[in-house]
């Protein structure tokens, strides 16, 4: 693959070259030059990924200027990084040096919404939770949602394949997404899927978009797929005296072919973390914190059977919710989870490994002795029903040592994770942070197709490059 | 794109070299060069769409032999047509002269069902019958249906990214296909996708695969997501006096939320064809029968609800089963549609068109126009749920202006399909039947970046060219 020289910041005679060429097709206040601006859209929320500067930040609002700013780019052989709401945790939206930066924030209209079809039509930088209550206001429902879902952006979740808490039911971001139109690294537009239930025409280049990262096109246009909204879930929770125990329900609950809207774990570590920040009173012998939800029409009979199971893998404590308001308190401790990570050490290095839910009591196990091995303080919250942990690393990053050891776990974690049959990401990316990561995932002929996909749509490397791989 | 020039099937020093190369990395049973029996593996259901004869069939029954049969049509140029049951609808199976037929009927081992983590494994030439039966015996459901489900293979859904009846519940292939390896052209071993509920990591090859017919790579084996098992569907039939009516209805039910198992709908032709075949006695007056179940855990409630909203969009008459057993008698029409259809004139020709459901009443008037037209007869069953018609047009194949007109209509019917803004297939393939409409579909940037694909996994073009493009 052809690698780019990209223009330093320095050179200010290619800047100016660049912001020139840009003007040409966007208006003036859509070209951001001033450094101390475009310097703040270096990051995504992965701070501690490397990051260069960014030439110039531009945000359209138009497909043709997209088209433009990669007519550009291509011509003056520019690499663009295209960015959201800058939420995401692998740094796949962070600057190189002397990209453009490629805000689609300002593209952010919702432009249809059919609840016959059961589709909306929305431009990239809707925000998650904008779109969620529009649909929900025609009786409709848009599953995926990111942890983030009031900042994200719809086209950051495609560009990243996010989940959230309702995949365990509802799938993931690339489920719900039917059709894009794509600007290419060249400029030209191309519209790939459908606004059909069905369509098997070609190959499905709309799922190769999605979790893409930005490398292969910019979207600027999603149709994407909805459910009729359902009806509000309730919520049980299950205290248990160890993490095995709890992923022995987790098992026991996905075997009796439950369908939970959401199953989530807290270990020992994170309960420690919530009862510390929020004093949430959670018993403090409470090695594993079980969350289960159901939407259906009667969920209660479905909690007491979810009950009877967790009681049955030894659970110490059920309680169930008895309407929205009491489910909404249990959930209160999830939702808490991560910020009080945070509060630890001050800083946290998620990970998102997930395995096959068979194999999670094993997973938490192994973390647990990571931790340990590495004199750190890692917290685990789960997607259990997916298999998709976060173990959550607090470190101080003023300490080199625990900096160094944090790094060192992180990557154990991920090692453990593919030896128990997993994956190195189940819904955050690879980015910058796992991109060493991603060849011992899928080893030299994937790679070596991956980069042959990537050369197919981006023969100049010009789209987010240094990405993934 | 390189264009293979095929050794001629007449060339047998040629062949003679292949079929040696062959037998080097294969046993004799799996070689076959009988030309009676090669002949026989010439077509899939596409009878009238052209195909060449194979030079070789191969039967292998390991990763291994399959390899050893890339390498060789690498070695050769010569190209390979992948083949499961040949219950296809398109042609995508059809020999191209003096290929390898490279079957995977004889791969039929399920390698694993694990009810925890809800997936299978299995070979490519399981048939999907086998695969519902002993997956439900597990107390799970692997949704897709095509017609052909005591036929067909998963390998071959997988290629052809089959749909069928579940789809409006539960989607079509891809959604259940998590990971999949894959032989490449040149015989080299690639694992795609996952074992777990979710994973990003890199590209979503795998979906890249569901639905490339062949022309990417040989699956040998897939990791497949599976459902818990549904309550048994309870039906409803429900007759209109017109077209558009049920149509109406279709539109109140989805629109409403509703989430049936099952949504199809027959048109006048179909009910007649039926009758004249079954005599089911289904009322002459009928122009359109609408055919909707729920599997939920209180079907009858939903029942009544659906049964309200056809009667509220004109029905005149609804009934609701009582029982499975009545159930299965209501589907019973349904069941014998294409067959019924086939009896009208000896052959038929079955188009595969899916619209958004809102434009679905304007698809069935529009087909009766191109019936009225063309002198034709031309039944329409509809997975009407989807949006996904399958206009059938019935003609005497030994009459050639007949045919010229089957022929026209059939093209007039995508045409239309497309003008409604849905797709030229939903769930049949391009195969040969519908390569020059893809482009028409996808437009000829979509076109380039498709061959873009193609040619980074098949430079060589060996994997069942001629199809698709």
């Amino acid at each position: 693959m052809s690698r780019i020289e990209a223009p330093r910041s320095e050179d200010t005679a290619a800047t100016g070259t660049l912001v020139d060429l840009l003007l040409g097709g966007l208006p003036a206040e859509a070209v951001l030059t001033d450094p101390d601006v475009t310097a703040s859209y270096a990051n995504d929320m992965a701070s501690f990924c490397p990051a260069g500067t960014p030439a110039v930040v531009v945000l359209p609002r138009t497909v043709e200027q997209v088209q433009h700013v990669m007519r550009t780019a291509t011509a003056l052989r520019v690499p663009v990084v295209p960015q959201g709401a800058r939420t995401g945790l692998s740094g796949a939206a962070n600057a190189s040096e002397g990209c453009i930066v490629l805000s689609l924030t300002k593209m952010d209209r919702i432009l249809e919404i059919n609840p016959v079809d059961r589709i909306a039509v929305a431009e990239p930088g809707v925000i998650n939770a904008v779109l969620s209550r529009a649909v929900g206001e025609h009786g409709l429902y848009y599953p995926p949602d990111p942890s983030s879902w009031e900042m994200c952006t719809i086209g950051g979740n495609i560009g990243t394949a996010s989940g959230g808490l309702c995949c365990v039911k509802y799938g993931v971001t690339a489920e719900y997404v039917l059709g894009l139109d794509v600007v290419l690294a060249d400029g030209r537009l191309m519209s790939t899927g459908r606004r059909t239930a069905k369509g098997v025409a070609g190959y499905d280049l709309t799922r190769l978009f999605v979790g893409s990262e930005g490398s292969l096109g910019i979207v600027v246009r999603a149709v994407l797929g909805l459910r009729p909204k359902p009806p509000e879930q309730l919520v049980l929770a299950a205290e248990f005296a160890s993490a095995a125990a709890a992923c022995d329900a987790v098992c026991r609950i996905m075997e009796g072919g439950h369908v939970p809207s959401l199953l989530e774990l807290m270990d020992r570590t994170t309960v420690k973390a919530v009862n510390d920040m929020a004093q949430m009173d959670l018993p403090e012998s409470t090695e594993a914190l079980l969350l289960a939800a159901f939407d259906t029409t009667a969920p209660a009979a479905d909690l007491a059977a979810v009950g009877a199971l967790c009681e049955a893998a030894g659970a110490t404590q059920v309680v169930p919710a008895d309407d929205a308001a009491e489910s909404e308190l249990l959930l209160q401790a999830r939702r808490l989870s991560l910020t009080a990570l945070e509060a630890v050490k001050g800083v946290t290095m998620i990970d998102d490994v997930c395995v096959p839910r068979s194999r999670l009591a094993e997973m938490l196990e192994g973390v647990d002795r990571i931790a340990e091995k590495y004199r750190l303080t890692i917290g685990v919250v789960a997607h259990a029903g997916d298999g998709n942990t976060h173990p959550t690393v607090c470190f101080d990053p003023a300490d080199p040592d625990e900096s160094r050891r944090a790094r060192e776990s992180f990557d154990e974690i991920m090692a453990l994770g593919l030896e128990l049959g997993g994956t190195i990401t189940g819904e955050h990316g690879v980015g910058v942070l796992k991109k060493e990561w991603l060849a011992r995932e899928i080893g030299p002929v994937g790679m070596e197709m991956q980069r042959a996909v990537k050369q197919a749509f981006d023969p100049l490397n010009i789209l987010n490059p240094g990405k993934l791989f």
